[in-house]
């Protein structure tokens, strides 16, 4: 008699990256296309395949508006990479980058209904990846710029922003700084304090760092003193400068100071990390004003780790790791801010809208439930279907307000669609996760004769 | 009392454009993304997001082949067009062009499972769009190219085909010579004629005449002559010509005639239309051998109407019409192909994997149903499930001996799961279609205030 041994059957513990592997070696991508409409009969072929969609061919060539009105084209987004900047990775290059793109792309339906399309480019410049994500505008409503480079990334976003009447988001940069300002805002509420007079550290110039200090001045900040691994930014800086950075040193550290980040940080009210792991220490944080705010971001290891920050003395402390309180999470942000973009037909993202975004995500959580541990939802602890409807319209409100509308919406209305969306979409995730993983499709692959 | 008049309540008749329209309308994107596994609990998060997947990207830096096993990218490929020849509109731009390419989406998907995603380009020479459509391929495992004008697509296709590792097919040119193959070999089959002893004539040198003459000749063929608007294709021909026809010039028509296509079809066995409504008549017809064969494929308008050539004496008429018996049909290829090509990670679509399609297609009518009016199957009466399987497995076996495949597979095992996965995407499909046609996805737009 043959004795079967099954892997695993000894009991071992799989570890958390074994877990990884082996379930996204089963799924075999975390997303895929699906039609939206049954094809049974010859007819069906007729309406939906040749010769009727040459109807819709023709008036979409009459007025190539008419693409959101009758293609999917207005729901879809790029999300575009690189490769050059995955999480904490660095350049990897953009085979590797898919599997980041694809959760993306996973996130952006889930608590969006975005369809993403992850595409990771053979590109080496900034001139080849605009190229690319101009000539695919027609078959797109949007793009997501991801995990590349700085200072690329920048022009890229820029060059891009300015060309297409598609928005053009950069959520290392946009995402993440809208995120920054929601909790920042309800840190500030909580200690009374007000964002125009408060003193505030940035640590960091990447394309977080930027977006951040940026979005933060456009809410009335005044006092921002940024630095990097050269040290304090200041106007006329000749290190370890570019195009951004010398533009940001016309805008913060208005008191002209120099030297480093303690230097920086000595009677601050905020010290915000977007930089790498153990950039903070006790010291620096009991050389801020008494109870201090401290986000210490950088990922998967921030600054200084959250109990740390606390027995420093930091009244309130935000991390991006999920294991702690107060996570900063781009995911209660790129999926709502493309819902709302997406729902009036916007031609850009700008920053009246990333401002109501950040209004909509801080006043989700009510003064009520507001405390030092409790600035910004979290995922699992919260409604998100509620916070990306409150996000999504208040986007749609201010691109509307701002003259970058295709469609007018109404507001109630959109409210209770973005809802139903999301509940349609979940129904279809549960049937397909209850299809075992999805476990029959393509199952093929690596089972090598 | 205040009286509501409905919208077509006064019982008019609603046009096949005025359906199709409205129908398109209300699904706004004939296809959608959804995630293949469910994102529940912070646990999920950490799994198929960061700091997971971190792990996955890494395996693949090391080798970037895993992208295969670990991400969706062997499963999704680009259908890339700019619009400059969609249908029978022509040159409507990429606009335009969309709701064709998002119907080949879902077609892909329904018939072979495939992840199709629908790229319009903003391109205009084969220069950019060559440089797209490499940029690309780190994020799918195969291109079809659609609806781009000749000779243009030509030289797209052919530099893509070498350059690239992955399968770069087109589908006007390859998938249509690959049903047209199978729709002959059946009708010769019937007359108890053999390929390599007929007279062909084909009329029409775009893309579908091209790739016809080509696969005919890799099949045995040895008697083709051509035409276009300017006549008879004969070797040293100096109107009208381009590379591609000078080098089928030098295979085909070895006779050396000259003239018109009445010239060419005297006493020809086969007559293949892939050119434009109303090439034909009688009289060509009568002037062939006796009991011809006649394929008048034009779209949606055939070269000749079914029932007038078989008035003339043809035996067995063809068309690309879904009205009559014997509808050539890509339908019955591209998705097969691309199913069979993705599963063994094909790096091409050669001959011998196109050669084998079409004898798989041929050989799902057996002798016994064979019939002058049953020479191809149809979508409607045909277990598609049953040939997409036939046809794929044919493909993954020639690739696999032709060396150009990834992996290998077990062929009964590969029978099996891709039943299955049809299986389940018609689940998945009757699921959608149950929520209304998934009119709740994005039904803002239009709704203007």
């Amino acid at each position: 008699m043959k004795l079967k041994i099954r892997r695993n059957s000894l009991n071992e513990q799989e570890t958390f990256e074994q877990k990884v592997m082996r379930k996204h070696r089963k799924l075999r991508g975390k997303i895929e296309i699906i039609g939206r409409t049954r094809i049974k009969t010859t007819e069906d072929l007729a309406t939906f395949y040749t010769p009727g969609v040459a109807y819709v061919s023709s008036a979409i060539r009459e007025n190539k508006e008419l693409s959101y009105e009758y293609t999917g084209r207005g729901n879809r987004i790029a999300i575009i990479s690189d490769g050059t900047r995955i999480l904490g990775l660095g350049n990897i290059g953009p085979y590797a980058g898919m599997p980041v793109m694809e959760s993306k792309a996973l996130l952006f339906k889930k608590f969006g209904n975005v369809d993403a399309i992850p595409l990771v480019l053979n590109c080496r410049s900034a001139d080849d990846i605009v190229a690319v994500a101009k000539a695919l505008e027609p078959a797109i409503g949007g793009i997501n710029i991801e995990d590349i480079e700085a200072p690329k990334c920048f022009e890229i976003v820029d060059r891009l922003h300015e060309k297409l009447d598609i928005p053009v988001f950069h959520d290392d940069r946009h995402g993440t700084s809208v995120a920054i300002l929601a909790a920042l805002k309800n840190a500030l509420k909580y200690q009374r304090k007000q964002l125009r007079k408060v003193k505030i550290v940035i640590n960091g110039i990447g394309a977080a760092g930027v977006g951040t200090a940026q979005l933060l001045i456009a809410a009335g900040a005044t006092d921002i003193t940024m630095c990097d691994r050269t040290g304090i930014l200041y106007k006329g800086r000749k290190e370890n400068m570019n195009d951004v950075k010398a533009a940001l040193a016309e805008h913060t550290n208005k008191s002209m100071i120099k030297g480093q980040l303690q230097d920086a940080a000595r009677d601050a009210d905020v010290l915000i990390g977007l930089s790498t792991a153990g950039a903070f220490n006790a010291r620096l944080i009991k050389s801020m004003k008494s109870k201090p705010v401290v986000f210490a971001l950088a990922n998967p290891e921030p600054e200084i780790r959250y109990h740390l920050a606390k027995e420093a003395g930091a009244e309130i402390v935000a991390t991006g790791a999920s294991n702690t309180t107060n996570q900063v999470n781009n995911l209660l942000v790129f999926p709502a801010i493309f819902r709302g973009a997406l729902d009036v037909g916007a031609k850009k993202i700008n920053t009246a809208m990333q401002l109501a975004a950040s209004d909509a995500l801080a006043r989700s959580i009510s003064e009520k439930r507001l405390s030092a541990d409790f600035i910004i939802p979290n995922f699992v602890n919260s409604n998100m279907a509620e916070i990306t409807a409150d996000v999504a319209c208040a986007v749609a409100k201010a691109a509307m307000q701002t003259g970058v509308s295709r469609t007018k919406v109404d507001l109630k209305h959109m409210r209770k669609n973005v809802r139903s969306m999301l509940k349609r979409y979940s129904k279809i995730e549960r049937m397909v996760a209850r299809m075992g993983d999805g476990s029959l499709f393509s199952g093929i692959f690596g089972r090598r004769e």
